[in-house]
């Protein structure tokens, strides 16, 4: 195991992705999300990913200079084509706009096309949280996830994502996919073979498995509740903005690469200045959050959603973000100078 | 056990709010609700809570003649102070003012200060699929559900309830409290003393129990990710509106009946025509919805969010509303006539 320094490791993936044409902004916004994720310790949706994101700009899924156009359908929405850029330039960009918009309108929605993966949806609802806004993130996703009394996947881990403004520290934030686990936590076990708890999967058939191996699809979270909120975040991408829905999107690591697919977001900024004093709504829900924080735990200390990210963070921005051996094989498939991001 | 026609129900329960002194309009959104949510099946929300609120008419913990008070803070936000009233009627009074203003800026937020009990929370999102919205409907509630790793309930089972349009057919409606399962369900095998599946409850020191009578907490669906949604939702509705938050909440059930509980709402418009055509939009879901139900199933059928109350909607109808006995004494302590209602 490897443990890389996060200034280095922006410099290093930085110029990688230059060098492979994608463009300063696109750039910045990809390894700005993977970096600040992998601090955060969401490993699956953080740099583990930057030798997937570099085959796909190398192979033209990716769109190395997008250009964004943005229709304005009313004062309070717009429709945005990402023109195949990379998902989290796209989402940053939608959420500006949804932002300034705010500004004017109290409260804007923003569907986007033709965009590919955006990593993790917290990226997108701190940036508006960041500016005293409350900020929503949706994306679609392959179909990962089981339809509920059904054999099969229909939709995918679709992610729902909140965050709202905390005096004196990062935002509040909610980054939930809408299975029980991540796809990603299996396919860990897959590599170390360690069997999964039962309500994590379903095998071809189905039926709830332990094997990692024969895992093809997951437990929504709360049973019928997370695929119908699944469905929800599915209806606010895809069927709004035109985009393909559930099965209809390509898979992400087993399609062509050069394959663009056509993935589609939702974001929402809404300004509660519009609806009181914003101080005091700060105050209020920093008030609430150290009453939850405060309360007794059971075997562990009581948080608020973001709180063991927020904690982890702080941790590897000093020690470093681990990465092991079987990733590090693939970082350095792709960077064989990536020895020179560890920590010293 | 009695079966209870729904329009005799309708016209004995109308008869009975408005003796005890409610408006006419509030009269007939309360006594809507009720009768339609139990025709759809969902007991716990229904008619099961009429003599409730008849108590709480007579008491003045609803007000019986409210006066709404619309504040347009954006071209897309609204503050509504609804004046004590029945929650209903509150909240139905917002989603219209939310979907008349959506046509004109494409998205409408509307936050609900003062209000009280609203129901289930269907009844306002499928009001604004049944005009070509998506709506979307949440409220605040007393505090029941546990926090997560806490030993004590902090938020309410905060719903989450989301519509869309259904060409043919009555809306898509996903309506969901926040909790594995309702309190309801806890009460009523209090009364039965049946014991409680392992994952619904808690006991006083936020030990899972299956024992109805300790349970005192519920469990959230998908442990944190049910706590982080019911936390959304509080911010949405109490912080946004100013009205009291979590545990600050007065209970519905055992605080004095003449208590107002200054209940918060929160509810969103939003236009599908504004990012594309809305024939299209319909007919893709209800491409999706078919695929759905017409996948292979496991033990049981494939179904989308509201096809239960569907069909239950449909043999109630015909065969009438059950009650049970239990229930019955109370409905007869308040309408001694109840009998009149019953299915000929």
């Amino acid at each position: 195991m490897w443990l890389l320094d996060h200034e280095q490791l922006r410099s290093r993936l930085g110029g990688l992705f230059k060098a492979n044409g994608l463009s300063a902004v696109s750039t910045l916004h990809v390894v700005d999300s993977m970096v600040e994720t992998s601090l955060r310790g969401v490993d699956s949706h953080g740099i583990n990913l930057f030798p997937h994101y570099v085959r796909s700009v190398a192979a033209g899924r990716i769109n190395r200079d997008p250009l964004f156009r943005f229709q304005v359908t009313g004062s309070a929405t717009s429709l945005m084509h990402a023109d195949h850029a990379v998902g989290h330039h796209a989402g940053a960009a939608a959420m500006d706009h949804a932002v300034e918009r705010a500004r004017d309108s109290g409260l804007c929605a923003v569907a986007v096309a033709d965009s590919s993966h955006f990593g993790a949806a917290w990226y997108f609802a701190v940036r508006a949280a960041r500016q005293d806004m409350l900020g929503f993130a949706f994306t679609n996703a392959d179909a990962l996830v089981k339809a509920h009394n059904a054999r099969e996947p229909f939709f995918g881990t679709n992610p729902i994502c909140f965050a709202a403004p905390l005096p004196g520290e990062e935002p509040l934030c909610l980054d939930m996919a809408t299975s029980l686990v991540a796809w990603n936590k299996v396919r860990e076990r897959q590599r170390t073979g360690e069997p999964l708890p039962p309500d994590w999967a379903f095998d071809a058939q189905g039926v709830a498995t332990t094997v990692a191996n024969e895992a093809r699809s997951l437990n929504p979270a709360g049973g019928y509740k997370g695929f119908g909120l699944g469905m929800m975040v599915e209806l606010l991408c895809s069927l709004l903005s035109g985009g393909p829905a559930a099965r209809e999107l390509l898979p992400m690591f087993t399609s062509p690469p050069e394959a663009q697919r056509r993935i589609s977001h939702f974001f929402l900024a809404l300004d509660p200045a519009r609806f009181g004093d914003v101080g005091t709504f700060k105050q209020r829900l920093k008030t609430m959050v150290e009453t939850i924080r405060a309360m007794q735990g059971m075997d562990a200390e009581v948080m608020v959603p973001g709180d063991p990210e927020k904690r982890t963070w702080s941790r590897r921005r000093v020690q470093g973000i681990p990465v092991h051996d079987a990733m590090l094989e693939q970082f350095l498939v792709v960077d064989p100078d990536m020895g020179k991001a560890r920590k010293a």
